[in-house]
């Protein structure tokens, strides 16, 4: 941590400072250039408090040299870490294809679907039973119901299943049915639901934020490790920029970036990201030639009749399609 | 709501979605230009879902028409709300001031940050109990402890109390001793919270998500008032961008953006906009300029030793210097 | 065009924007729903003032139903262009690649280059004589010096230029040497530079700016084409967000929207999107797998004495690997 | 300036790099804490290139201590600047007024607008001659006969004239007719035409760009000071995000930001800020509670006639009532 003292900060406040740092149990270097006085602090600098140092008048500026995520970072943990579930894995160097309907709306619907997606060669059955949507007029989820209808899918085509969890009080009958548990885009920061998640079986699929940047990702994933559950899968589905035409826009480079800074999955959901059906196809390819790990399709067999984002919905023979061009790339990845 | 179809769009699949249209209960104006064939919905939209207009391969887009909002809609309800809680109003017209320190951290905090405030003219006690934190290695709150000091500094000062609410599981308890309840920025799309809000007797204090539009706040609220709770306060507190000398980029617009939309009041909190001190002067009186109904500032005695967002703390001294300036303000406006 | 009337709007103000829209030859729908009145209008609306319709105190708001771009337009023009210089082909359905260093420093530099990514395969040498920085204080390019020794690159490799235009006094001499033009990120709105750009006989490579929307660039695009030059290739370089871990945030679902919308080509420019040049190979991949036209990479041998933007531009050994990957991906396509 | 290196980075490197500092100048404190090694450089580090250090593999990042501007800084030069044109001061601790119309459309409209601003107590008559306009079939202005028109209007009112200049070629000309220049928002990076307004006798105001930083905008008055023009008007006209309900986000902490960072005057344009004509009173209002020098308020006589930007214009009876409200605030700052 590098603390910029203001120029002309009394040499009094410089000192005080640098002693309250000592007390932290810092080391101080203190560097005087010719307009700023500058603190180098070494030591384990997560436990001070940043907001503290720049309340003082006399401070510039506080600058972080390291990343304040350590269970999720890279540098304390080199190897990829390899999430599995009923014998399927996300991490280890494949792309694990989950794919299924938004919703869950009808067991004719999700076995429909379900069957498809098996048969074109996905690993993992999506579908949502508890749903967050921006209006309370809005179709919300069919709940309990809908995760007894996955079950029956898990219990026909052997897939296992990844849906919501969107609150503590419906946290353990999700966990009872689902095998991994999806917090959603609008969650990434309900610090009590991801201290929840922290203490489940299950893993989680931690999607990214509308506004968040990596960091806070991570840091949201340093939630559920830092309460025990390290089997966690991080989730790019784009985030909110001026730009229009697309719902989000689709950060690929998400992809090299936590590859780079965690030890952690990293999937993508070109659907969400872009609201269209005609861009999940050339935005998939391109989480996976960027490296991802595994991919969310939403699928539908009647999308214009979809309860919930029908518009960006594949039907099934554009997504086996899809999963053509996905093989070809894989194998020369 | 407008149906734009794409440029030679079959005569049958328009036909198709008009009847389907016709059958939810709309009128249906087809209007056929060079490129584009056009349909006017005319009936209550709302119920139609956008989405599976647009997985239609034919359809270009859907353009809205009406705001999705309606009890929180000005349209509907042309007077001004004025929320009340133990006497002191919020909407009537005034400046209604919501002070205190960020985080409650002692007795002593507290009620020296309370007495200070009060005697400036602060109208309302802020003070965190629950605190979310982007790292859990940060200080997360006195919790239940922390309600009982700020109840006592109600019985001393005579204030209401307001104070953020997290999640469902702790909602009873901090109902039990708050007057007002926030919704954090974070939390302003966690919808069973919004349900739960919306059941509560008391006010709730909802703040603006950090990348949300000024149209999903009011959803945000239509949450809480479609379940019976119409005491909302909306609260703009900076929005994220590319700019990062400031934390966050205060839309000062948001104010008469919403006094034009809606009926509910609008106050700010340029405390946590800018995340600087120096910031919350200026800001606060652009708020008030700007016609906000009220204002949250985070005042501590001792910002530097403050557990946190001591950057962004008024000492009192400077907090006296922003209330002269506001009480000028407010009698020109 | 669709004119929506706010509630209330007195019915003779509805008849004198109907009567002044037909005067301007449109044909006026009238839709009166149970709020709002509606307008739909046929006929060439791209002539219609947008702003006085909105100007009007009882006009809620107007949607436009058609994209005002035409030339750049895939609608009007189905067919592909494909951009010809020197028997290089850009928009033929294959990659074509433009690598060199981001600013010619020297003879021996960019000889040095030159052979190195020519020899790697790529088509098209690029590099920065006339540089637009930030900072008044950092290297502005060797201007026409520059231009002579990519004159004298292109003599001894047969590779064509593409360099930077800048402004309209440096226009001529820059269209002597180059044999295509990038007018980059900051000048994507020059219009004077745009209408100069639309009069040469060269084909002008089009960056899309740091927070221009997707139809911004193709009306920018359009500014070249309505003076006459249809030569125009388009570029993504990251647009701006709030991530900060990269420099920008690469938007690669600029590549497919731009396919959908027009029939201009497509290149993505990984390095300057990220500052990075670990990211230049993922991004490089993820853009031809969602389907882009060419590439164009920085490439210096020695980046750590580079005079600009060192931090993105690949070794030659880096840019051999990336370009192998090219190839297998371009295989598959 | 702090050079943080990658964990596990070789010591020969690291003293390579230290060595290459002190040969640029610069004295190199040493930091090692138990992951990182910092490099903290003292001296002239603008004469360093970032990227050159950014390149190397084993550095990690660049951390800037101090802001890359001097000329335009407070800290270089304490005192408040005023800009003086035909007696109007700008910064001198007043509100500068500049209104009129978005663009000349002829001499009966100008002279309407340029007398009812002036009786209503504007100060500088502003008016567009050369318009920058997204599409090139919108109305790109009168040019130099906008420009005879505005003198005409200057000899009738005695007000200075404020117009925008948009090219180098056009320079000269609109130098000869105009006291001030005005460089829009999307020119904020074209330096070529920022050195000419440099060598320029008039001074300048300059437009924040659409995702420029405060710093970047700072270092484009830099790049005008470098010149020897030390007369730049600094203007915010709101940024770019992902809210729609206005056309830009009009960011007012600009205001006290520049304010602390520069001694450079600022002004702000509520009209191309909200594009609504509602917003502009409103956010003219909290400018000025900011701590504004100026404002600049399109004023249009008929908006719904307008050629350009009638949905933002006030009309005269709104102008001045937002003139009264002004001197309200302006008499209690």
């Amino acid at each position: 941590m590098v603390i910029v003292m203001k120029p002309g900060a009394p040499q009094e406040i410089i000192e005080k400072i640098e002693k309250k740092m000592i007390s932290l149990g810092c080391e101080v270097h203190m560097v005087q250039g010719a307009s700023y006085c500058v603190l180098g602090l070494i030591g384990d600098t997560n436990k001070i408090n940043q907001g503290q140092i720049e309340a003082n008048d006399y401070v510039e500026k506080v600058l972080r040299v390291q990343h304040p995520f350590k269970l999720a970072s890279r540098l304390f943990h080199p190897e990829n870490t390899v999430v599995q579930v009923d014998g399927v894995k996300i991490g280890d160097g494949n792309v694990t294809i989950m794919a299924g309907p938004c919703s869950v709306e009808s067991e004719e619907q999700l076995m429909t679907t379900a069957f498809a997606v098996q048969r074109e060669g996905a690993h993992i059955l999506r579908g949502g039973a508890f749903k967050p949507r921006t209006s309370p007029y809005s179709f919300q989820g069919m709940g309990e119901e809908g995760l007894k209808i996955l079950r029956k899918a898990k219990e026909a085509t052997g897939m296992p299943i990844v849906t919501e969890v969107m609150c503590q009080d419906t946290f353990d009958i999700v966990e009872e049915y689902a095998d991994i548990l999806q917090i959603g885009a609008r969650n990434m920061q309900n610090f009590p639901l991801l201290k929840r998640a922290g203490k489940s079986q299950r893993p989680i699929l931690l999607k990214r934020g509308l506004s968040a940047t990596i960091e806070e990702l991570l840091m949201s994933a340093e939630y559920i490790m830092a309460e025990g559950n390290h089997n966690v899968i991080l989730c790019e589905r784009g985030v909110r920029t001026f730009e229009t035409y697309t719902r989000n826009t689709f950060d690929v480079s998400a992809v090299p970036v936590i590859k780079e800074l965690s030890h952690l999955p990293i999937v993508t959901d070109p659907s969400h990201a872009t609201g269209k059906w005609s861009m999940v196809d050339p935005l998939a390819k391109a989480s996976v030639a960027a490296g991802a790990d595994g991919l969310i399709i939403e699928v539908h067999h009647q999308p214009e009749v979809a309860l919930c984002d029908g518009a960006q919905s594949l039907k099934p023979e554009k997504f086996a399609r899809l999963m053509r061009g996905i093989e070809k790339l894989v194998a020369i990845r």
